[in-house]
């Protein structure tokens, strides 16, 4: 069990979470399916009860897991699926990701590439210092892991970043199929073996005692190849030792197999964790994933929603309820320390801040997995919940809108309204409780019900905006189609000072971004545009986000094809009327794009600069 | 293989569609991974060369396959897809849906379920008489089928639909297990047994030569007595046995070895079919659908985008570019008849008309799938193509951009445009092609480049567009945060007589709505608005999607439920003006209610009254 202290030995920084240790607190809820009635049935057949036990997660060592039924969840949302186009984060929303992952109970959260750009190095650094030594339900502190290739140098920067945390790790990589080490390394098998190997040793020698290595499409690789290349990084020093489907390739029993056959022919395997990283190209990453914890990996690599390059990863979500739903029947007892409840709001976070939206019919966390419910397409109530339901939504952390006791009007205060948050999970205070409370009043005068989503989405717009440069003050429109569409839109930059400006344009939102262009005076092109309502009903708050790239500068390193990407910038609104939520979410876009230019000058270097 | 006749026996109809069979005409491309160079390897391992070999589909015997290794590919988008929450479907989408699968070269399209309303059944008619008695690519006629639950009205009412085919086939159901026998039927074992037997015998004695049957839960049923009840439809005349995972419960080694022990167990299976139906609750349902295969199972129910109730059901496209990219490899040579080129058209379509958006990182047809090539994200080309892609793009017929050697611009003539739009796989002359040209116009106008995608944004708002009652003319609007927001609006009716009215609102789009509202005088709930610009830069095209649910009427019964479910109507728009594309879409949505009411009217009764 982690040690509880008032300073992390390294980062010197104080621990700023911290809960009394209380094994009630983390119980998983039991699965809800209940047995048949055995009042009806004409057989001794039943369906087994399915009861998840309550069990305290394993003590940390890196390469080694008492209870051999306990799998590792590693979350690379942060990393893999912050790479994937558009999903760029800033440092603060990375951190917020981090905090949720934490609470959520993830065993390692992978948390950048910090070799990448120094932003990501300074926002994996944050990370390892604030979520990294924070002590979460039932003592739980999380592994803080960062990415980095086979070179010195990147190993160094992870290593700069991820050290402050209690529990730090390196995860470096290469390539061992054929087709990557003949096109995209140029390497020899025995250059590439030889790499691996003093590059763990490497990351060894520097410090750093949980290292984990993974052989880069290892779905295509010669498995008689694997074996040497892991038994040598096995001597080097690495702890876990992480089998990818770079390219979504294998279907489950094939997979499952090569586990299976790296753990039977792997010299030294015994004393590391094997792990699953499943894309999901084929739509076969959860069953792949499944079928290596089978075979024997005790750590699996998610993201929240299953984001990512392409088709995406296995999805956190998926993979958990299946091994807490089927785990005890059919899947060898294997059990995860995750608490589900955490998993809808983790979704909600993921899908606002990467801006990758989940289709309605997504499994577990989609807006229509559990639609039976709703209320809105059937009359009557089911006979029997369960004889369409498997996973109850509380479980996920799904409550019935406005199910809460407190109900807001237009004459609530502030507390009312910070005690309404805490119920849905926000914990606010000082001046986002202030700002909050500002526009829950401009929506109550105009709008006779608040629900619980309005609330959320005002609350997204409000506290997910970065540090804002320019902030909206006022916009007028004329629009249709009889006219030109003609806004005014009057901007208050960081001093204070009003700058008004006017514009035409094609429709309303093209004049309006026009004239705030107008005055910010930064080139970007707009690369998407959405828009939902998130309640129903005409007078719903509407939700816009769009995405930005700017035309200078802002570029990172990716991990895996090693090229230079274009960073691209998301921003959020939300109103009553979609030209103010429009114009609001490119405001937001612009103020974090410039957040990170400011990063740049601080450091003085331009972005990207520091990768090799 | 099916004779061309000029009319069909039943109906009288002539036939709509006929190509000569050319065996070329329907070569699956080859899978486009390489073999390593041998010049950079260094040993005799390679990844074997993945092909798939050029096969005609076999004839059609409802309870027999020539090839062991053909896989039939039952697609039931029209009945599982639509109806999940909001996907409702007007009969002329339907009906456009259903030519696509034939396209496509879907063996069975199960078209809808006919007892849950009249105008289900008369869509289901109609698919029957047309598109059921089509001769697309290779001289395939798909058969057509119809569900309807175990009692005699049903069956009459999915006959009634269905024997206008060629192919016809009914699908009948009623659930096995207990938890279902006991709750919602309260039904006991041998009662159930009773009721299947004598319906599928029921639905032979009337003329349907190709029944199918489904024990529903499947996945929760007791095994012996799933080989028991299915012993006894064999006898009664079922051709086709389809074993549904309802709840989507099963990990795929479960599911694979249900079909096993069916095949093994169940007296006369040698003369049926064996099917899969997998949904997919916990992300399995893709793997599921495969184990199925791999077990034995020979028809795959699946739909396009995964579309379904709750998380939706095994999409098409995943299961099919899985069978097409490993089934030689580590499928056992399993391949199916569909011309994969046809798949994201289709994917695209039912987007549109289910209104179920598919997400960024979706497998195959997710607008990120191959982000890798879309030139945003990334300066150089990689070394090599194959390191990060297993599927081409062209073998679902994705295009790049702008590829196609037409480009319009604002001096282009309409037979330019309807060259282009063939092109782009869209058909249209008449009516059509002249008010797709005025839009294209009048954006050629404001906007410098027209791509591809503007093109298809405009088309899918003119053609998919339900037959108008009202359509929009004019609409003005001022709003911004600084006043109230007015619109006035002017809508022409059928006679074509012109309607103004003005409004004030909360927003633009909620006092247009409510002048909207004054004109037509129809209360209804708005449920769901979005919007997405379908292109880059601030000038693009908006696309908005609005669901409404009127408050009178407009039932249908659910097929599984047995309940009463409130219909819900989706309208899109297109329009660089976001107000304007946002009242096309209130309007169309209008319409499409309004089609549905005439429809009563013409039946003179009320919806959903044919259902027992």
């Amino acid at each position: 069990m982690a040690s509880i202290t008032a300073n992390h030995p390294i980062s010197g920084n104080p621990l700023i979470s911290f809960r009394p240790k209380n094994p009630f607190l983390q119980t998983q809820t039991l699965f809800n399916f209940k047995p048949s009635n055995p009042k009806h049935s004409n057989s001794s057949f039943s369906v087994p009860i399915v009861r998840c036990s309550i069990r305290r997660r394993p003590e940390y060592t890196p390469n080694h897991i008492p209870d051999p039924n306990y799998v590792r969840i590693f979350d690379t949302t942060l990393r893999d699926g912050e790479q994937s186009p558009g999903a760029t984060m800033t440092t603060k929303e990375k951190l917020d990701v981090a905090r949720q992952l934490a609470k959520l109970g993830v065993d390692i959260i992978e948390a950048g590439f910090p070799a990448s750009s120094e932003a990501d190095l300074e926002a994996v650094k944050l990370i390892a210092k604030e979520v990294g030594n924070g002590v979460y339900e039932e003592g739980h502190v999380p592994v803080i892991c960062g990415l980095a290739r086979c070179n010195k140098k990147d190993i160094d920067k992870a290593w700069e970043a991820v050290k402050y945390a209690e529990k730090p790790r390196i995860h470096t990589f290469i390539a061992t199929s054929e087709i990557h080490m003949n096109y995209k390394l140029k390497m020899s098998r025995d250059q590439v073996v030889e790499k691996a190997r003093s590059m763990v040793a490497y990351a060894r020698s520097i410090g750093c005692e949980d290292v984990e290595f993974s052989p880069e499409d290892a779905g295509r690789s010669d498995p008689e190849f694997l074996y040497h290349i892991l038994g040598e990084v096995i001597k080097a020093g690495a702890t876990t030792l992480n089998i990818p489907d770079t390219v979504g390739y294998t279907v489950p029993e094939e997979f499952g197999q090569l586990i299976a056959k790296i753990k039977a022919n792997t010299p030294g395997v015994e004393d590391v964790i094997i792990s699953t990283h499943c894309q999901n190209d084929l739509g076969l990453s959860t069953a792949n994933t499944l079928a290596g914890a089978c075979a024997g990996a005790r750590q699996l690599e998610v993201t929240i929603n299953g984001i990512g390059e392409r088709a995406g990863n296995a999805s956190l979500e998926e993979v958990v309820m299946a091994l807490k739903c089927r785990g005890e029947q059919v899947l060898g007892g294997l059990y995860t320390g995750i608490n589900t409840q955490h998993i809808l709001m983790s979704s909600k976070m993921v899908e606002e801040y990467s801006g990758l939206h989940v289709q309605p019919h997504k499994a577990i966390v989609g807006a229509n997995a559990f639609a039976h419910e709703s209320g809105i397409h059937q009359d009557g109530m089911l006979k029997h919940k369960d004889t369409y339901e498997i996973i109850s939504p509380e479980d996920i952390g799904l409550n019935r809108a406005n199910k809460s006791g407190i109900v807001l009007g237009k004459l609530s205060g502030r507390h009312a309204l910070q005690a309404k948050m805490l119920e849905l999970g926000y914990e606010i205070e000082g001046k986002e409780l202030d700002d909050l409370f500002w526009r829950f009043k401009s929506v109550a005068e105009k709008k006779k019900k608040i629900t619980d989503d309005d609330l959320i989405a005002l609350m997204s717009d409000e506290v997910f905006q970065p540090q804002f440069v320019w902030q909206l003050q006022n916009v007028q429109v004329t629009c249709g189609s009889l006219g030109l569409s003609t806004a005014t839109v009057k901007l208050i930059d960081a001093d204070g000072q009003e700058h008004i400006s006017c514009s035409v344009g094609t429709g309303p939102v093209d004049a309006a971004y026009k004239a705030v262009d107008l005055i910010v005076k930064v080139p970007v092109t707009l690369l998407e545009y959405s828009m939902n309502a998130v309640t129903q009903g005409i007078d719903a708050i509407a939700s816009t986000r769009v995405l930005i790239r700017g035309e200078n500068g802002h570029t990172s390193t990716h991990a895996l094809t090693g090229e230079t990407v274009h960073r691209t910038f998301s921003g959020t609104g939300a109103d009553m009327d979609i030209v103010i939520s429009s114009v609001r979410a490119y405001v937001g876009a612009l103020n974090k794009m410039m957040s990170f230019r400011k990063l740049l000058a601080k450091n003085n270097k331009p972005e990207g600069s520091a990768v090799i």
